[in-house]
């Protein structure tokens, strides 16, 4: 028999997370704070809890897909929290946080007898609605394996990164890569436009070549019309950037490329072009 | 009926090229300046020119892959060279040369009545054996479309980039952007070192999400082995950065990331990995 | 009469500042959690409190010179603390530390009716002794300039930056200019090393000419030796360029240069010259 | 008996130099291309040449002073050119060029019978009129020793900086802490303003610690009225420091500060300010 999901946080990438849950045939309950926002996944199926206690009591798994630590601790440990109700169901948390706010949650839930799953995920708005999200996943191996199913109804790919926190560090990672490719591929694009390039030459090129990707692939038409309709936002990467900045320093790595491509979103975002995609760090170049 | 490819330069690039202009049906005569080198290529059933002024007499389309302008200007312009007995026929120019270089031949051949096309490469050995090469062409249009077949013999795509020297600008540009992805590739992945996640999780996560390419699944098993067997030499890589940069400098573009990628080049040669792949400047990251 | 001084802190910088105070003629009250360290300027005439609360009730003004915020609560806040007994008296802050930290102790101070005056110095041990630091004070601007004849017993010059906190950030900012300075001069110099220049010619160059300052006068000898004894620990420098970079980041401020300079401090604390003198920036540029 | 002084090139530097040999009780001929250049210092009593043969003819030393290589090449070598004129003698030549060009210089010179000595300047239009520069003297030791009565005429100090080419070496290795710490100086400025500071307390602490040189006295007024008329264009400063750091990179020296304060030089030419003094840099910050 199918476990039922207990899932919190009805956002951009909430909603068609639990529909895809739905979807797969998983029993979803719903809580969301503005309850409003349930109305889209109650019409496919979900029931709505009226709050995060009453959740924990109906559901086998949790999942939270939420802005950050403030809203995470306040559906766990706040008035009607979901923690007390979890006792023996793993809690699987999918918002993108830091390592060390997730070890510190682990320790938290562990005296409670929860389990905490830290998965985050890579990729955003359109993957989520396609089942296509890459899962970032940390704490126990053996519960993480027992949860697949779960987790492919949302994604199309579950990586085990270690223990809870080891999955945020992934995130992490990757989220640096991003920054430097999007802001390297504007830098360049810029350099053939000054060289005299046609912009479809340059994007066919790089499209078609060893150096292509999803993520070039999905930014070349917002390059193309100079238009940045936000898939993430940039001032979410440049804090994100700094971020992961941060942490390296703090570890001992060596950003150099990193930190050169962090000045160039901060520009970017005293410039005024936090609100759009990340893409728009391209509009720097235009100088 | 088609066309006789007169083919100089048979180095790591020539060969297999030269080889799949054969398979592709071309009669090929081909010149080396080292004779011994052609051996490959006429056990395949290419003629062998003695001078390049011979090969130009019996071919319809001249092609050049060597290493610079002193080669080209050798094969050209130095005694028994082939620019005289190119006249009225089409001489395309695959080595990677500067776009100042390139015009300056073009001036030079095109009083002599020989169209000079500028095609020079994305990608190294292994897709030049593959023949999907991505061709980077630059001269009058109508006689690159009239080249289709000979250069697509080469490489899987032809993009027309301008008037000669556009192929060599297009090709400085993808050179930036590969710099600037192999190093931050590294820097990401000793980010997640230090943070503690597995490599295998780590490349698996890149090479299945939004940011994965070909170069990347290339770079992965050297950067797994630590051990960078040459497939583009570090040195190079650095000389091209350095060339593009210049060029950015020249042109008024602005380009911090690459400067700072060009900065862990140039250490990655001065502690003793130029001669290894372009992976290695990973191996700076170890300190 | 001249107002007595309660001096909290007897290190590095401690020391020759309580012996300045007393050298003006000011009667001077210590105290120091290792008691031992006051020998020195007991000797001089100063005496010693047994606890920071015996030291309030005995001084006119406070000075507290410690290692950082931990030492600052437990010698005003903690277990016989000063606080309470220096109601209506300024107390003067100059250890470094950050303006967020002092505007929070400013809030608790004030209602306790003791006047925080913010005055952490630009110099280190050579200017403390010689009574030649600069004091950035932050504070009342009234209760400032009648501390001058206090302040500058200890150094040459007091500059009002604002409110507390003010002097803080002004010592940011000189931090921020002195780790760029002390790169960019090992920097400039291993240029004209490989250059084939002699180092006595260069350091003749530079100190004789208009870039000529204190700080390269005082690390030439440490270039020349190849040897750094600590003035300013290296490890301290990277952490207070971190810590200004962060500033500037949270402020808005670009600072491309600053981060290039942090990323060479970082990478010779990795390399293991934490703890020799910040000039020792320098052995990097060995490689 | 003092000797006769030739002196080519009457521009912002040529004129008060020539004065000031004139001063120093000199004789002297000049002359310039532009003759009308001249009037300045033949009221002061200098002779006029009609062409550098001519002027050759008459000295004992020859002096040049102008915009690069071209003109010095005209000078020289051109029709009734200086060069055979001075077999014997010592030709000073002070304009900034490259240590490459130097050394190519001094091959052409050295079969003529003329000792090349190398001698730019540290230090631009004010210390020029004060005889304060600073002159960075390559060439054989012997000669520089004898031309001291002339070069000190001109300048405060004169330092031997090794063979033909590296006084140039020894005027990059200056342009390059120059640049970086003029960058670093509006830098840390802005930081301080985005972080409330006033103008006059910043200047004052700088100008008053450690940090203090003539360079920061020199620019603090062009900060502080925001108006920044030329001592040294800012596009010169660029051109220097690209230069400066193409050469670091050929020598294979580590410059990761000096490309990041490049591309912020950069910046600012592209922005329009290139005709302003180096201290204009500032302005990309107000952004």
């Amino acid at each position: 028999m199918k476990r039922v999901i207990g899932f919190m946080g009805l956002g951009i990438m909430g909603v068609p997370m639990a529909a895809n849950l739905l979807k797969a045939g998983f029993e979803v309950v719903v809580f969301n704070r503005t309850p409003g926002r349930a109305d889209e996944v109650v019409a496919l199926g979900a029931r709505q809890a009226t709050t995060p206690a009453e959740l924990a009591a109906q559901c086998d798994v949790a999942v939270i897909m939420v802005t950050g630590p403030e809203a995470i601790n306040a559906l766990l440990f706040g008035e009607h929290g979901a923690a007390e109700g979890l006792k023996g169901k793993p809690c699987v948390q999918m918002s993108s946080v830091a390592p060390s706010y997730t070890r510190e949650l682990n320790e938290r839930l562990d005296p409670v007898g929860v389990t905490l799953i830290d998965a985050p995920v890579s990729g955003s708005k359109v993957p989520a609605e396609n089942a296509q999200l890459i899962i970032l996943a940390g704490g126990p191996r053996k519960v993480v394996d027992e949860l697949d199913d779960v987790l492919l109804a949302m994604g199309k790919k579950v990586v085990w990164c270690g223990d809870a926190g080891q999955g945020s560090m992934m995130k992490m990672m990757i989220n640096h890569l991003l920054g430097v490719m999007v802001e390297s591929f504007a830098e360049a694009l810029r350099v053939g436009e000054k060289g005299g390039l046609a912009l479809d030459a340059k994007l066919d090129v790089i499209l078609s070549g060893p150096l292509a990707c999803g993520m070039f692939q999905l930014k070349a038409p917002m390059v193309r019309a100079q238009d940045y309709p936000v898939n993430f936002p940039l001032k979410h990467m440049t804090k994100d950037m700094k971020f992961v900045l941060d942490t390296a320093y703090e570890l001992g790595a060596g950003v150099p490329v990193g930190m050169a491509a962090l000045e160039q979103y901060a520009r970017a975002v005293r410039q005024g072009y936090g609100d759009e995609d990340l893409a728009a760090v391209d509009r720097i170049f235009s100088e």
